[in-house]
């Protein structure tokens, strides 16, 4: 294919922060790995446009809150929604999770 | 978030060939979740338009063939292309592969 990368292969962690990498941004969609060590998150937040938001749960567990719903998610977990919808992540352990954005924002 | 589910739990595996579960049908994307046994395939084909394909090998390993091109793939690989370039996969063990079409077919 055009593009080929592993997730284990890519992923990098920081003690500060999570980290962001863009995977892939093209007129169809916008695909991001997030990486996570424990307690780690994705703060809260929306955007304002009609896009839906692909959150794949490539390892490890913890909670995607979405407006005012915590949802346990583990690893094999698929989740689709609207970006429009308020919605975050807090790592339990560390956590891999590939975000596929589409339309891209 | 709307939907959520995990390919571990919707995965289902038949004797005779792979199967194949629609997770996902909107104006913006298309998903299936392809599940093999060893030596089962999906045939090498291709659809004449201009969406991008994505695969990501949620568990097992195998080849993806992209046109002459036979790629090793195994779990936590994400492969991005687009579906008019003639494509396929063969399993070497039990995999599970989540696709994503975007615009959908």
């Amino acid at each position: 294919m055009a593009e080929k990368f592993n997730v284990d292969d890519i992923a990098t962690f920081k003690d500060d922060k999570m980290t962001v990498n863009i995977t892939h941004d093209s007129p169809n969609f916008r695909q991001l790995l997030f990486c996570f060590k424990p307690g780690q998150e994705l703060p809260v937040h929306s955007h304002d446009v009609d896009s839906e938001i692909i959150m794949a749960i490539m390892d490890g567990e913890g909670i995607v809150i979405e407006e005012e719903n915590e949802v346990p998610v583990r690893k094999g977990d698929i989740l689709i929604g609207q970006v429009s919808v308020p919605h975050g992540i807090v790592a339990k352990t560390e956590m891999k999770v590939l975000v596929t954005i589409t339309p891209p924002l």
